[in-house]
Formats: structure tokens, sequence, C-alpha cells
């Protein structure tokens, strides 16, 4: 019999019941519930709402209901609704009368949020991790291909010549920042609503500090209503989850084009290729299209909850019952995200001749030769359009930029002199790079020192 | 070892495996799959590209396997990847070479999207008789309660008296609309993509009109490339369920806001009802909330698609494997919803004591008094206004207009006569409503003798 | 004063006048309204509701002010609220009493949505315009590029030879189902909610079958309240809207890639095309990433929508005053998104030789080779696992499967003979293709002739 | 002419620069463009870029122009493009050739992003004001209500009784969460992008740690590419845009369900409602309807972002112009939601009477029997049962808890004496509360006190 049935003549229908459980996906906070309810009978037991015998059949009986679930061997009944009363019901059928006393000063309301916000929180943690080994994935990368020039672009149009280890250690700042977000929704959710009970509180002598210790909670919340009420936990942590999925979904895509044929920069090794069913040639990327795809799940999680909790009235809903898969959802895609592009990264090599092969096309120096106009005294929306003809001409003639002759220059503006050819060719061009953050070199293996003592990579270490 | 593992030297490795792996969930596809391959492989003994031996031992096998697969006996393997392989693979297990054949002239590109365009076409049959069934729950509830009036409302303030039928009736006009929407979405995926092959058709002498007839298409779709490459069907669906399950959030608000103390005008039986854990006199209506709240996931569904097959280029790629699950959990969502909302229209009853009790409240016939007005010929502005002050003078009064007695009135508008009275009071009011589609007695009587008739509903039976 | 101002004795706050404030977008709805009241006015004379003479000022009143309006001399008042009190205010300035008359019988929650529906009824037409206008561009992209090989690819990798055409037409396919959904949506709304008054109709005598046919709905909505309730219809089109603009992402995401250095298929004409403010080199396809830029703008004013419709009690609530924005940005969003590519579509050429050098890497012949030995009674399986290891073969000597020599075929299978050269070279292998809606020449000319047909381009006219 | 027409030869059509310009939204960031090339070009000529009287013309031509735009004399031209553009191209028309050496070391790459993040940092601000402003609002609300139980729902249902200050305090809790996830947003933004250029960096010898501290950032952005790629901080912004939306509308949701006729526990003065424009009674909670309404545009906000970012290589792409119009909608937005929800909050009274009327109406004094039963050392769960029972006895007896006599308790369990009505009744049962953060007195006021200090509210004005 329902464990709220006391005025109810009749049970659910069949199709109700079935609607309506959650145990089928909330069985997974187990752990969580164990725990809270563990520190909530310590705390009932200390201050007099529990004798110590009462408890400690609790505890024990707590204990063997884990064992059972870690080994299989427990029975989830879909009859019994949810996780919490599964397990309350459960620990009635081992240890009898104590069990009842288990949801004193307690309710669904404040238990679940409580499981919730333990659940994140450990989450969190492991995302956190997760991102760590992407980012030593990258970084040792970056380390395997010192030197290497890359086309930069932007509009998908060759800009500008880049280092590509300027170009992976800016993977390696997005995820530092996805990381800081984590962090600071960890740190807001560590409240906690534990002893709001239904959404009132109580007249029971509870002590909320003691729980919330026990829990590794800052404190508790300060107002019940709201503890059992908001879910912008959830939603704080799917938006951070839509960005690093946003993230990942940019690096996706760039190692698929740079994959292709046409590109050719980057060759994945078979153990992170598929094949196809009908065409015997083919070798596709497919774990970094799945990770772009799959941002699409992570962004429609948090549509989901931004939805649900849309418009509701304070304190528990039973809508609120619907944060739980898309929650478990993201966290989980992100994780299989984060992780398949660290294997991805570890199982790629760059086509260094292909790329170089590459180079000379796209004008990449132009722009530093308008910059070589400016340190003449051009101004640079005049050394602009010198440069733009230069191009012009370039593109009638099919050359390079290093290809026109001094007397060419000169004719199109007399302040060229010899030393332009400083400035032109990726290389040198590459070289020329100075400022802060920016390609040059030196500016890079800055930064790459950095990142390799932050995330604890010895220097030696290319592998 | 893979299927198109032919210019492989090594395998995935485990974390890839596991991340890119679809069985797990595509296998809900079997039954297409198998009507599919049964399809192709007697069009290709036909077309002389397998002999009938070959045809006929490859269709036994693939009975074999559907019955293992329903008996549950079959060894679903996520080192074969998806449903295709599983299938196939199982298939040269048990019948050796003929199976090798089978995947003549066709592609996992082709194949998955025809099982798909199968799988949808079957769900909008079953969306649409679930549809059905909750508006003949909605047309029965509505013969149940002839005659009752209650409050309409905008902005949820009351507005005006109308009967309870014409409210239970225009959800049944946006359900009908839901369905149309089903239907037209289901006629315009009937079209056939097996032979497209990987996305360029094939030189090989196949009949795509035998396939596509044998699978109830209207034709074979047009296009190669378009065949494999779009997932618009999914989007429409998907769309399709997202208005659907709108609609049953209104139902689901409505239903809850109606159940509560406050409006107490429903009252659901034990038997949709549940109760709360901390609190022994709740009795909550839990299946609408979650019908309310079960509507973002659908949402989020839509979403997830819509970001997917932004930006892809033409073709496979292997992003779309993740249209399924999102299509799977909208189209289950929707029908639990809907088949819970049926439950739950067969499982209230009106509280008629206490509505009307409430009826008085809220000067619900203050417009048939402005109409009254009109027809004495004052122009309707006019007329608004002078009893927008009756209705001031009301509030100051703490009565109803029909307690203003003539000479107030008057002190308001000469033009007031006994006859005003005609128009006063809920009941007199609705007995004035005589427009096409109004809650007048006969017109409401008229729609729901057509939805009697449109659902097959016999009149005299209200239960 | 406000037209509802009766039982007010106080007016709202600046604050609040300017948050709820419609006018400044509804305006747009001006010519719908003007169309909606003269049908209502002339219903009202016609039924006596109204003086003829009555209706002939509205009539010259609304004429007077919708020159006005076009004339951009109608002083547009934030505190007369929104379109129709705007217009119905001014309508009384300008004629008098015979104005107060224009509002029996109609209250702005049916005149809105009717106005609405005209609206949409109106923008349907011309996407669907914009879009065969596209269908005409790529068909005629189409004719000017016969024979045109270039590479399909299925996850970004090269997959088979295809003929540019059957690309193109590939797009074309998709955008006529949207035209489709289009028409559907558009059959699907044409229905008159006005006379469903606040929610309940009315009980002047009003015949709803004049004004839906003189607005040229196909009927009257037959149930009041749901006129006024809901906005599935805006739900509908703001769906296929994001299918369409989904359509235009990819386009936009294919024509962006073939714009870059390592394609080089697609040469966008300085028209289409812009400049870099800093690198004078650069010329970018901005129309087309625009293009799929903005596709997310309608994905948003899609789920705007969704989440305000979420939840709503029946009739009408202010909410729903919010349906208007993500309405008129998503259509006139779509229809720059249609134009722009139609245009960049006109101004595009394809790098034919470019195009031909690029043609012989990715072993597209592959497949075509495996249907060689098919038909040399070999089961496909096996036919692909011996091409797979002949493209082992060349990828270790660096060269095509057309260079491998019969010996080196026959020693990885002995059914190899001489006419395997007849399906190898992408040429060669586009002829093999032969099935229905396939990549051959004759089946893509089929499709071509029927496009031509269909969009009535002349077939000698390829410009 | 384009100022980066060097190498072209043709102009965008019309269809193109209508499409493509963005001036007549981005033109909002000319205050923040403004002030960063002032920095920009006090920093170029620190660096020897530039003369200091060509800087001291471009910081008088700056500020001419910005007095301009502020006096609405400043022509803004499409065919400018941006608000980059239209300055930088007034200013060569004002003061000549100086300003063609602004862009020295710039691109538009880094300048619209360095704007876009200072715009965001003051948005921040003036946000985190509207929610201390609506804060004070409902403390204010709250000291005026001192002592006002109302019902406390969960699932709609009746659940326990709460004081109206601890309720009211749960949304000044959700709000100040709010504020602090704005405020990690602003931390994280304000790094300085500017020199980063088109995506490389420069040559140059430019100082960005000069212009970063002009600009108030904590330093220049380590990366280059990073810092012209990422719109992450929009994402974040947008994100917790969203949860104060959701917040508000569940607001919005409560105070139209508490102003309707059924609950009739809020009463909107006239200066934040409205009527209706056929019933002449109505007077409506229309602003919060909005507020409820318009969280539906800031998801929609997000979610637009959120498509326009995904799958997007590195480095900047056109797409991402369509990042500014969701941000500046979604920021105005919810500032008009905060705004007017405090507005709002200064104009209801709550109506005593009526909710004290209300109070025994849904035994929420349940729970605190229960917990009666538990200090009689009855287990909780026995103790629900109980009390489930008892409430059952009251519905078929029609009656409250408190009118079942003694004997009547004790038929249902022996251990009820006479003190059991100390804890009956809604008063005593709210006074009986005394965990952290319940809704008892003390616990209320001390909260309130926190509040009030935190908030510098004067404890003795309660207006």
């Amino acid at each position: 019999n329902k464990l709220w049935g006391g005025r109810f003549e009749k049970s659910v229908t069949d199709c109700v019941e079935k609607f309506s459980e959650s145990v089928s996906f909330d069985k997974v906070l187990y752990k969580q519930d164990i725990i809270g309810s563990r520190a909530h009978a310590t705390m009932l037991a200390h201050q007099g709402l529990m004798s110590e015998s009462d408890r400690d059949a609790i505890l024990r009986g707590l204990d063997e209901i884990q064992t059972q679930i870690e080994d299989d061997r427990f029975v989830w009944r879909t009859d019994r609704e949810d996780v919490h009363m599964n397990i309350e019901a459960a620990l009635t059928d081992l240890i009898g009368e104590p069990a009842k006393k288990l949801h004193t000063a307690r309710s669904r309301n404040d238990q679940v949020v409580t499981d919730l916000r333990l659940w994140c929180r450990d989450a969190i943690h492991q995302m956190n991790a997760c991102i760590k080994k992407l980012q030593v994935a990258l970084v040792k990368l970056a380390m395997q291909n010192e030197g290497l020039i890359v086309p930069g672009y932007t509009h998908l149009q060759r800009a500008q010549p880049v280092l590509l280890q300027h170009l992976l250690l800016a993977y390696v700042e997005q995820l530092e920042r996805d990381s800081g977000r984590l962090i600071d929704c960890s740190v807001r959710l560590n409240f906690c609503p534990l002893g709001a009970c239904a959404l009132a509180g109580t007249g029971l002598p509870i002590d909320r500090f003691m729980t919330a210790e026990a829990l590794g909670f800052t404190s508790p919340m300060a107002n019940s209503i709201d503890a059992v009420s908001d879910r912008d936990f959830v939603l704080e942590l799917l938006s951070v989850n839509s960005i690093i999925a946003m993230h990942l979904s940019r690096i996706g895509e760039e190692w698929v084009l740079w994959a292709s044929e046409e590109f050719g920069f980057l060759i994945p090794s078979d153990a992170v290729s598929t094949g196809s069913s009908i065409m015997p040639q083919k070798k596709n990327p497919d774990p970094m299209e799945l990770v772009r795809g799959k941002s699409a799940r992570v962004v429609g999680d948090l549509m989901t909850l931004l939805v649900l909790c849309k418009g509701l009235p304070q304190a528990y809903n039973r809508d609120l019952q619907e944060d739980k898969e898309p929650l478990f959802d993201s966290v989980n895609t992100v994780i299989g995200m984060l992780d398949v592009t660290a294997e991805f990264a570890e199982n790629i090599t760059f086509n260094k001749e292909r790329i170089l092969q590459a180079l000379p096309a796209g004008h990449l120096d132009a722009t530093t030769l308008a910059d070589y106009l400016v340190k003449k005294d051009i101004p640079f929306r005049t050394a602009h359009d010198i440069v733009g003809k230069s191009v012009a001409l370039c593109l009638s003639k099919n050359c390079q930029l290093l290809d026109l002759t001094l007397t060419e220059l000169r004719d199109l503006n007399p302040v060229f002199g010899e030393d332009v050819y400083e400035f032109l060719g990726v290389e040198k061009c590459v070289n020329k790079f100075s400022s802060y953050g920016s390609t040059g070199s030196d500016c890079v293996a800055k930064q790459l020192f950095q990142w390799t003592s932050k995330l604890d990579i010895e220097s030696n270490n290319k592998n």
C-alpha cells in the first residue's frame, strides 16, 4: 500500500501509475538518498526525536539496502513510485517499526532536492576532471606540434597564418572558462534544503545545521519555501553544460573540416574512425561528428527545463519530477563528449606536408604587409587600400604577394623598399607577431608554459 | 569484425565504441528494419540480383530473428553498432553466404531513413487513435454535464458565463486540428528512400517502385541525395507533437486550477490522485501536473532536432544518428499524455453545487447588459461606459447587477426599462447567446451533435 | 481616455503603459484591421445593427485613416495601447458617434486573431513566391552546369561522384516540401474567429458566415472559446519556418565550405561578397554565413511561442500579446533568407577547372567497383571487403583504383577481368548510375525536365 | 565606398546590403565604440604609432560625433554597414587623414567584441540595480503585512499555513541568487579582447595592458583567437537572464492566480490594471500576465544564441553578427520585467478579510497534528496514517480537524489528549514552526531583519 494512503479509498489506475512513476530513472539517486537518510537519522537521534537503537537499526538497514542495490539484488518497485519510497519501504520491510520514524520532519519535497543537489555537486566534480583531461590532451597535442604553422580563418576564408599551438590553446582557454562556470555553480548550489519539509519547515526540534554540515553543505537554506520550490541550480548547470557543448561542437566542426580530403590537415587514426556499410573506401571522423551532434541534446535538455519551470507557482508541483531526466542526460552526454574529444585528440596526427604545401594560398601575409606600410607612416586605411590593390594584382597574375617585384609594388606606392620582403611569406609573417596574446612564437611559448604549469604537465613529456 | 572493416587495421577504442553505438536505442526499429529487408530481398530476387533460394533463406532467417527478438532471446551487440548491422550480422551467423547479398544496392543511409519513415507512419497512426480516444472522453464528459454553466475567464478574471460543454468542445476542436496536422505529416513523409543507397543511387538494376509499393509508400523519393540527407519529416512530426503537448499543457493547467480548494469546480477520483509523504490531508491531481510538465520534454525534443540539423552539409552525417532518441521520446511522451488525460477525464466529476454557488460573483452578465443597451440603440462604446459605471456602483454597494433597482439604472441612463432584468443573471444571460459557435444552448447542442456523430458516440450513451 | 475606462478611477502608470503597449509593433496589422472592420461594419448594417449611413461614415473614415497611415501622417499613440484602439479612437475623432457602434458584437480578442490569421495568410502567399523564386534560381544554376561532376560527400568525406545538377535539385525537392507545409498551414488556418467576441459569442443577431466570406475565409470557426484561445496556427507557421530556415542553413554551410580556399569549387561574385576592415585580401561569402546564422533566430522565435503558450488557461490571456513579434520576425527573416539565397545563387560560378582537378582524390569509384563485383556474382558483403583491400593497396601505393593493374586486382580476387576498367574513374562511374532518382545523367535530366516544367522555366533559357 | 574596397570591383547588391547591414541595431553600441576608440587612439599615440596631434584630432572628432549622436543629428548610413564603420567614416569626413590611422592594429573582429563586453558590463550593473529595487519592494510589502497568514500550496492544493512574509522572502532569496549569477558573469567577462585584431594579434608595438586598464578590464585576454571567436559571455548572460525571467514568470503566475475571483487574495490597484474593450466589468492584472509571457522571449533569445554558435569554426564568422539583437532584447526585456514587477508590488493590497475567511479550508493543520503524535512517540509513518484517517472523518462530516471531539480522535488512536487542541487551527499551527528557515514567526522575523539590513531599508519605514 502507498505510504501516503491514509485518506485514500482507491489505488491509482495502472495507466496513471505507469505515467507518474519515477523510480525507473530516479533510482540513480540511491547513493545520495541513503547518505541523506543517514545524516537525517543521526540528527533525529541526536535531537531526541529517535532512540539510538532505532537510529542504529536504520543505519544498518540502509547499509544493507545499499549493498543490495550495488549487488543488483534490490527489487525496484514501480508501485512504490520513486527512489525515496522504494528505499523507505524496503527499510520497513527489513527492520520494521524503527523505519517508520525515518520520515519524521522530512518530506519528499526537501528530500529529493537534497539528493539532487548532492548529485549535481558530484557531477560537477566529475565534469571538471573531464575538462582537465581534455585540456591536458590538447596541450600535449600542442607540445607535439611545435612550430607548425596553419592557416587561420575568418568566415572560413584564409585570413592570417597562426601557430597550430595557438589555435589549440584557444580551445583550452574556452574550456577553462567552462570550468569556472561549473565551479561558480557548485558554490552557489551548496546549501542544504533538508528540513524545509513540505514547504513550511517543522515544529519538531530538528537541527538543520547538523545535517547540512554532515552532508558537506555550506549551510542550510534560509527559506523553506524557496528550498523546495526552486530548481535554478539545475537550470544553471544545464546552461553551463550547453556552453560546454557549444564549445565542443565547434571543435567537432573544425576537426571534421580538417579531416576532409579538401583540407587534409588532420588524420584520425583507425582507432577513432569508422567505415561505411556500402562504400569500401570510407574512413569517417564519426566521434567528432557525434560530439557536434550531441551538443543538440544538451541544448534540448536545457530547453526542457526552462519550459518546465516557466509559470509554476511556488513550492513543489509534480511537474518538477521532470527535472531529473534532462539533468542526468545533460551531464552524462557532456561527460561522454569531453572524454571522446580527449580520446580523439590523442589519436590524431597533423599532416605537416599537406599543411606546408597549402600555406602559400590565400595571401595570409596581406595584413602584415599593411602593417609594414603603417611602419612607413602610411595611415592604416590607406595601407589597407594599397595592399588590396596589390592582392588584386596578384589575382590577375595568379601569383603570391612575395612574387611581386619591387617595381610593381612601387607602382602602387613609392614607399615600398627592399625591406618589404622581410614581411612576406608565411614564416616571416608569423615571426613578426609580437603583441600580448598574439600568435608570435614567443607569445605562444609563454602561454604554453603557463598551461603546462597550471595543468601539471611535464614539459619534456610530449606524449 | 566490423562489416565495413576491409580497409581498417585497427578497431575503434572502447570509449569510441560506447560513445557511438546506437543499438541500445535504435533496436526499437527492428520490426521496420526486417520489413524493409524482406521487401528489399524480394525485389533483388525479382530483378535477378539474387537467386530465389537465397531470397528464401533470407526471408526464413529474418523470420527466425524477429521471433528471437520478440521472445527476448536475441543478443544485441554493441560492437555491431546499430540495429541494421546487428540483424545483418546475426543473419549471416544464421544462414551464411546468402546473407552477404542482402546489402546489395543498399546503404545504411537509405536503410535507416526507410525504417524511420515506416516507424513515424506507425506512430502517427497510433497517436491519432489516442487523440480520438481523448476526444471521445471529452465529448462523453460534455454529455454527462448538460446544462452546467461555469464562469468563462479571460486573463483568469471572470468574463462571461459559458456552458461547460462549450469549454470541453473547445479542447476537442484543438485536438481535431492536431490530428489534421498529423495526417498531413504522414502523407508528406510517405515516400520511399530505399534504393538511394549511400547518396547517389546505384548502377545495379533495382526496382525502387517495387519496394516502395511493397512497403506501402506512395512512391520512391525522386532525388537520392535528398532522400538520405533530410530529416524534415522528423522535424515536422516533432513540431506537431509540440503543438499537441502545448494544447494538453493548457488542459492540465486548467484542471489543476479547477481542482484547487479555491476554484473547487472539479473533483478527481482517488484513482487519478496521489497523496503526500508528509501531509496526510493532501490529494493532488498529479497526472495533470505531469501532463503539463511533460510538455516541456516534447518541446525540448523538437529543440534538439532543430539544433542537430542546423548547418549540416547534405547527405548523411553521423550527427543524424541523434535524431532517434528525441523522436522516440516525443512520440512516447505524447501518447502517454493523451492516454492519461483521457483517463483523467473519465475519472473526474464537476462539483455542481460549488459551481452554482460561485456563479454570481464577477458580474458575468455585464456584457449581455451592454448588448441590451445596444438593442436600445445606444452605441456600443457608450453602452460599455454605462455598464462600466453600473459595475462601479455594484462594487460600491457590494451587490450584483441584478440587485440594482431600475431607478439606480435609470440614473445612469434613462433608456433602461423593466425588460432589463431579462438580461441579468447567469442563466438568462447564457440563454441570450445565439451567434454561430457561441455558448448558447442551441449552438452548443448542435456542435455536440456533430461531434457525437463524427466520433461515433451513441447519443444515449453518456458514460 | 481609455476606451474601457468606465469602471476605472485611475490611469495606469507610465511604466505599465510603456511595458504593456503593443502599438509599436502591432501597427503593421493596420491593413488587416481595417479590412476586418470594413467587413464587420458592412455585416452589422446588413443585420440592422447599424444604419447604412453610419456604415458609410465608418467605411469612409476607415479609408481616410488607411490613407493617413500609408502617407505616414497617422499619429500612433501609445496611450491608445494597440492598433485596434488606435484606429477605433482615430475613427471616433474623425467621424464621431457612428464610430462608437463599430465595436458592437466584437472584442479585441476575436479582432486581433482575425487580423493575425489574415496577416499569416498573406505572409504564406509571399513566402511561397519567394520559395519559388529560389527554386527557379537553383534550377537555372543547374541548367548552366550541365554535366559537371562534383564529389558527393557523406560525413564530409568523399563518397561517390554526383552531378552538380543532382545536388542542386536536392535543395529544390526540400524547398518543395517546405512549400507544401506552408500550404497545409494556410488551409488549416483559414477559418474566421470574428464574432467569437470576448470568448462566448454574442446574443446580437450577427451573421458570421457573411464576414467570413467577405474576408475570404472558408467558414467561421465553430467554437468561440477555441477561436480566441488558440495560437496553434502561429506555432504551425513558425515550425514550418524553422524547417525552411534549417534547410537554408544547410545550403549556407555547404556554399561557405565550397567557397573556401580548400574546396575552391564555388566563386561568389563581388556583388555578393564583402571584405575585411583589416585584412586587405579577404573576400567573404557573408550572405550565406548570415543565412546560416539567421536560422537561429527563426528557431528562437518558435521557442518563444512554445514557451509562451505552455500552460495558459483557455481564452485570451495578456501573455498572448507576445505572439506577434516572434511571428513578424520569423516571417521577415525567412523571406530575407530566401531572397538573399536566390540572389547568391544568381551570382556564383562553379570553378570547373578546380573541381575537375580535385575529382581523382577520395576513391569515389570504390562503390561502383563493388557493384562490378556483385554483377560478377560476388556477394556484396564480400565485394565490399575486396574493394576495401583494393583501397588499402592504393593508399600504400598512393594511387587511384584505376591505376591498379589487372594482376594486382586479380591477386585480391580472380574474378576481376579487363572490363573492370569500364567501372573506374569518375566519369565512367557516374554513367553507370541508372536507378530511379539516382545521379545518372538520364535520371537527372528527367528530374530537371520535370522541374523546368513545373516551375515554368523555358528550357533554352539558361540564364 | 566601402572601407574594405581595395580589391573589389563591384559593390554588393541592394538586397545583400539590406540583408547584411547591422547599423540599424548595433548603433546602440555607439558609446562603447567611442570609448573604445578613445582608449585605442590614446594608446597608439603613447606607443608612437600616431602623433599626439593626430590623437587629439581624433579625440575631438569622436567627441563631436558623440554629441551629434546624442542630439540625434548623426546620419546613420546603411551602406556603411555597422556602427564601427559609420563612426570611423564619419570621423574621416570630419577630420580627414588622422582618422585613417585609427584602425591601426585593430579589426572589427576585436572591436565589436570589446564594445559588446563593455555593453554587457553596463547592462549587468543596471540589471542588478533593478533586482535590488524589486527586492526592496517585496521586503516592504512583507513589512506592511506582518502576521498575515496565507495558505501554502503544493500541487496548487492547500498544504500548510505560512506567513505571507515568508512567501515574499522566498522570492527575495531567488532574486539574490540571480544577482549572484549576474556578478559571476560580469567578473568572468571582464577581460579585454582589444588588440587581438583579426584573430592573430599584430606585429605593431601596441600595449594591450594600457587599453585594457583604460577601459576598466581586469586584463587583456590571453589568446587572440579565443578573443575574437567566443561568445560564451553572451550565452552566460542570456542563461542568467532566462533564470531571472523564469523566476519572474512564477511570481506572475502566482499573482495572476491570487488576483482571480476564486482566490481573491490580492487586489491590484487601477494603476496597474487594465480593462476590456467589450466586457465593462473586467479589471485584469495585465502587467503580471505580460511578465509571465515575456519570459518566453528571454528563453527564445537564449535559444537563438545557442543555435547560432553551434558548430561554428573558430574566429569570426559573419553569423556572429546575429548575437546582438537577442542580447539587447533579452536585457531590455528583463529590465522591463523587473521594473514592472516592482511597480506592481507597490500597487497591490492583500485582501486580509478574504484570506482569513479562506483559511479554515484544506486542513492546513494536518501535518502539525502528525507532529503532535510524533511528540507522543508515535512513529511518523503511523502518525501520518492516523491523521489521514482523521481527515477522512472530517471529509465525511464536512468539518475541520479542530471540530473533531476528543472521543472521535481517541477512537482513531488513544494517545490523543486534551493538549491536541493546542496544535489545531491555522494560527496555533503557524506558531508551532520553529526550525531554521521555517515559517514560524520568529524565524521569519529574523530573515526579514537580515533583508532589511542587507537592502538598507529602514525598519520603521513600511511604505
